[in-house]
């Protein structure tokens, strides 16, 4: 289904920053105190305000968790040959961070100075797995698989006419809180796969399109085969609006046009392999996405009737936020639907527009809360992740600048995008003489019989394959790493199967 | 479908090389020549003598073509410092092997000593085109898809309530030809992926199944999805009867037994894993088979009923042919399907019982090609392949032992599988001074957008996981390989991209 909102969308000027700007300017003013503070408390009528809240709870939580690690490992250093050190380092690091350290690390501080760098390893890997557990637990994010949300969620995608939502945003940690905050979506209605650059593999995606038609036609899940609906693949590449030349996207080179063709062309590649590959007018929808990494807004490109994806124009959430920051929640619906589909009737909107519709409120909620609680424009606009995620999994992260992902089965195959990581990782951590943790993730499933023992073996693989490309970081203890596998059938939280610094200790001993 | 015969079939002893023996024992001895050339002559009423024929012109032919290449080295190393050497060694090359030497390795004869080790492996790249382009384009095996003799057992297949056809075999070299010529079995009508100790992948598996079964409900093909047929999973382990504790498979000690239950247990997880992960009654038969690596002779492992395998009984097809050695066609025909299911009357035969009694039958042809053209008992019954074939496809080797398959999508998950075939290769070639010849390949469906690149991109991969791993192999001129990609959705033949031959080639320039 087209866009067919081109013609009154076209004369929008998204002029990137220039309302972001105004508006931070206008915060930092000593002469209009007063009316700046009503602009501050002023939300779009169309923003879920409570929503935001408890998002920025469980963000500002989350990420504080990590940024003590470094101010407590600091107050222990100092007190490594003091009387009692181990009780009064534990009793330090549980007040601050809410977990033990390892013993056997803090016991060699009176031989040779503590080994900050696997100390600091050790926190970032018991913070994420104390965010894991209580993600897969409470599920603070209220986007379970069964949750009302959820449900609510997958109804609603039904009646766009979608099946399934496949969603890539780019390997980018700006990128990782794309589905539960950038487009509101609950984790668990959406399959995310992450990769540099947002180029996804067309083989492993061919296969997840037989996979969800298959249980269609075997399950009636979530519809009947027959039904007119479609499996929608979504690209989600990213610019910067406040350093186009060099906060973009590191992949093609912060060139934003580039990004928008390349993920273009594998969309369409991905199309023509399913219609190729499979009869009885089998098909996909979709859809091609720019994200602005420091508003979070939105600029989602129309396709035409003949499933071509527009490069040049697009639908921009920002540039509709700002031309209905005034209206009534009634008047922004109707001025919405006019701009996707022409029309202002909102029960007349069908099929993708609908989506479309669904996207830009919700992400409107979003560019709300990166005004309240981030000042607009996010003061980290660059790099700023904690830890980077490796291998099949990690339905638990969903914060920005959390987690840098490499999606890969093997390192053979995933270098390039786990290189990436590595790069990004060395400016971040070792030029300030912390090592890099990295969590290998193996999801598989509890049905299968040896399952779970080829996911460990996955770990120990992927492990032993980053140990040998990384081989001077890790013999420096630059690099340490955290093994962990989940049972993706099953409500239970992740596993911890191995640590690098558990390894050490053998030796030791 | 239970195998019903087990009661009449138990008192059966398989006596391994007992026959055998006796009858090569016979052949050498000189006092009953007469009595014994009837003997030699004397083929089983069953068998196909003039596909037996074939098939022995087809075998030695290639053979033949790899086993010339020694010798027709030998000879032009003696004239590297002749006058006009280049000419007369491509004369002779072209003569004894059809085809060209590559003139930059002949070129530099005269500086150093030629480099025999690159010749050896350029003969071999060679050898397996010429190979693998008359397969593709002459089809010797009248197993192509779409050939009558495909069709007319697709369609005996389904017959036999089975829709898809899914055999592992051993990578050992030894079980190459076991759909070809040990099971007669159209070659484009079974699904074949070969890993060490035939321990095939369960996730693979299960994604090929799904791939099976979405076709059928969105093609009807082969079959409707409603109709009563099952994928059937064989796996084909194997044994020698000759030399039982050191000929046997190597990735299970020559170890008979443990083969036989680690293969039974792959299988029945596979099973678990299909009807754990699918609603709807969704299941899959098994099929355990032995392989008798001196006889080709078959021990087809009964299962009961409630889907178990029975690891001690088996229907030998070696004492059916040795029992049935002097009946009439007709005679022998009701023997076996009374050994199969306890009822003499071909026509009341049903389901896997079917399928069993053909695999026996055209067995017998081939235990009558080795005792025709092989005295009996292979003389090669350790390993002796040609090449090492490493990636996905190589459906143009069929031949008893020219290839060890290492089934791999890359280096870092096949490892096992590959070091075990370089391994053989240090014994067979290495120890002489000789290179081991890799073929890399990626089958690619040329219908998918960029698949031909990717595929491009697979083998410079593996290849360098290759050089890699092997390194000091590879350093010393004692590996090469030839990097070759092939469009599965296409007749033609395979292409190669590249060669570790052509590299040293432009370093040198």
């Amino acid at each position: 289904m087209p866009l067919r909102g081109l013609a009154k969308a076209k004369n929008f000027t998204l002029g990137p920053t220039a309302p972001m700007k105004t508006f931070t300017e206008n915060v930092h003013s000593q002469n209009n105190e007063i009316n700046n503070l009503k602009k501050i408390d002023k939300t779009h009528n169309l923003t879920n305000n409570s929503q935001n809240e408890k998002l920025y709870k469980y963000e500002s939580q989350i990420k504080s968790s990590f940024d003590r690690i470094v101010p407590t490992l600091k107050e222990i250093a100092r007190i490594q040959h003091h009387e009692d050190f181990i009780n009064t380092a534990q009793s330090i690091s549980k007040q601050n961070l809410g977990i033990n350290l390892p013993t056997h690390i803090l016991d060699k501080s009176w031989v040779k100075p503590l080994d900050m760098r696997a100390l600091y390893a050790w926190c970032a890997f018991k913070q994420h797995e104390k965010l894991s557990d209580n993600f897969f637990e409470n599920d603070p994010l209220e986007g379970s698989f069964g949750s009302p949300n959820a449900n609510n969620f997958e109804t609603a995608l039904l009646d766009c006419g979608i099946h399934l939502l496949d969603i890539t945003p780019c390997s980018d940690g700006r990128l990782a809180h794309s589905v539960a905050y950038v487009m509101r979506i609950p984790f668990s209605a959406v399959r995310r796969r992450s990769h540099a650059g947002a180029l996804f593999d067309i083989e492993n995606t061919v296969n997840r399109w037989v996979k969800t038609e298959h249980k269609r036609y075997r399950e009636n899940n979530p519809n009947e085969a027959h039904e007119d609906t479609r499996y929608l693949k979504i690209v989600t590449y990213h610019f910067s609006s406040v350093d186009p030349l060099h906060q973009g996207c590191a992949a093609h080179g912060s060139d934003d046009k580039l990004a928008a063709k390349e993920g273009s062309e594998k969309l369409l590649a991905f199309k023509e392999a399913v219609e190729n590959s499979f009869c009885c007018g089998a098909s996909v929808d979709l859809m091609l996405i720019g994200l602005d990494t420091d508003t979070d807004s939105l600029k989602i490109h129309l396709s035409s009737s003949d499933g071509k994806i527009d490069l040049e124009n697009t639908i921009s959430s920002l540039d509709i936020y700002n031309s209905t920051i005034n209206f009534s929640k009634d008047e922004a619906e109707k001025e919405i639907c006019q701009i996707i589909s022409g029309n202002s009737n909102k029960v007349q909107l069908k099929g993708l527009d609908k989506f479309v519709y669904k996207l830009i409120v919700n992400n409107i909620s979003q560019i709300d809360y990166v005004k309240k609680f981030h000042k607009g424009s996010y003061e980290d606009i660059g790099h700023a992740e904690r830890f980077i995620g490796v291998g099949i999994g990690f339905k638990e992260v969903h914060l920005r600048n959390l987690t840098y992902f490499a999606h890969l089965d093997t390192v053979e195959e995933g270098a390039p995008d786990l290189d990436v990581g590595v790069k990004i990782f060395t400016g971040l951590n070792v030029s300030q003489d912390l090592p890099i943790p990295i969590v290998i993730r193996f999801d598989y499933s509890g049905k299968v019989p040896g399952a779970k023992e080829r996911a460990a073996k996955d770990c120990y693989r992927v492990n032993n394959a980053i140990s040998i490309r990384y081989k001077s970081l890790v013999d420096k203890g630059l690099l340490h790493t955290c093994l962990t596998i989940r049972d993706r059938d099953n409500i239970h939280s992740a596993q911890i199967i191995g640590m690098s610094l558990d390894q050490k200790t053998k030796e030791a001993h």
